[in-house]
């Protein structure tokens, strides 16, 4: 009788651990999560706080972030490109994103795509991006960035 | 003794599920599928057979290719984009993919990190993609493509 119930205690065991790494990719607190950290990037961006914004990315030698000018790698270059090119509040505008779209890539990882645009006096600019996230211990992170300008011009040509 | 051995057994299921759940992200044969994928694609655009090249890609609504005008939605849309922009030879040009990376995000989503190249008599063009592949019962397929081109002018800024 008692083998019977370790057998059963194994089972329920086992069948919560698989139940645990297998609903979990549906969780809307994953969801949640990523979309408080963009909220908090945004936030961070127009109280002029670039280090506060790219908290989000993943402090890694491995990070990547792409778009016209070609690949950037690790978290020392990013922060290096956004600095030279956002160099004060006036260039930095308003950052507003917008039609997120997440979609879960199993259980530690998502792709998230959305708009962003920048308000400025300069002249505004804006785009598309396509966000790479993967669960680490300390929470979800960016591990890849890929971002497009998108002119009006190039928008309405492809209509 | 009988429910000791099923007790076993069970453990023994338990966690063969679960080592097969976790071991297979870094399973070689997912990368070598996704390489062999590439290469399948870039021969089809080089035979100028845009619908094999396109075979790459997730037959669905849910499709989404990203760039500089925007985001296209669905393999309809997709298609459409590639055959107006690509409607000769002469526009295909040969194209070459080069430093492939590729990252598993668990067991059945890549990052695909790229260059992509178009030698053309009309001039050339390149730049960079992030690709996100899926794991389908019919293979892998990119479920989403985000593709930047990179002007020598904007390369040599950055650096």
């Amino acid at each position: 009788m008692k083998t019977l119930k370790i057998a059963a205690l194994v089972v329920a065991l086992c069948l919560g651990i698989l139940g645990y790494s297998y609903a979990k990719p549906d969780h809307p607190d994953d969801q949640a999560a990523i979309r408080t950290l963009l909220t908090n990037q945004q936030t961070a961006w127009n109280e002029g706080n670039v280090d506060a914004f790219l908290e989000g990315y993943w402090h890694s030698d491995e990070l990547t972030f792409s778009g016209s000018s070609g690949v950037a790698r690790g978290f020392i270059a990013v922060r290096e490109r956004y600095k030279k090119s956002y160099p004060d509040r006036q260039t930095m505008g308003k950052l507003d994103f917008s039609s997120l779209e997440i979609r879960m890539l199993g259980k530690d990882a998502a792709l998230v795509l959305g708009h962003w645009h920048l308000a400025r006096e300069k002249g505004d600019v804006g785009g598309v991006f396509s966000l790479v996230f993967q669960r680490f211990p300390e929470g979800w992170r960016i591990i890849h960035d890929h971002t497009s300008v998108v002119t009006p011009a190039s928008a309405a040509k492809e209509k």
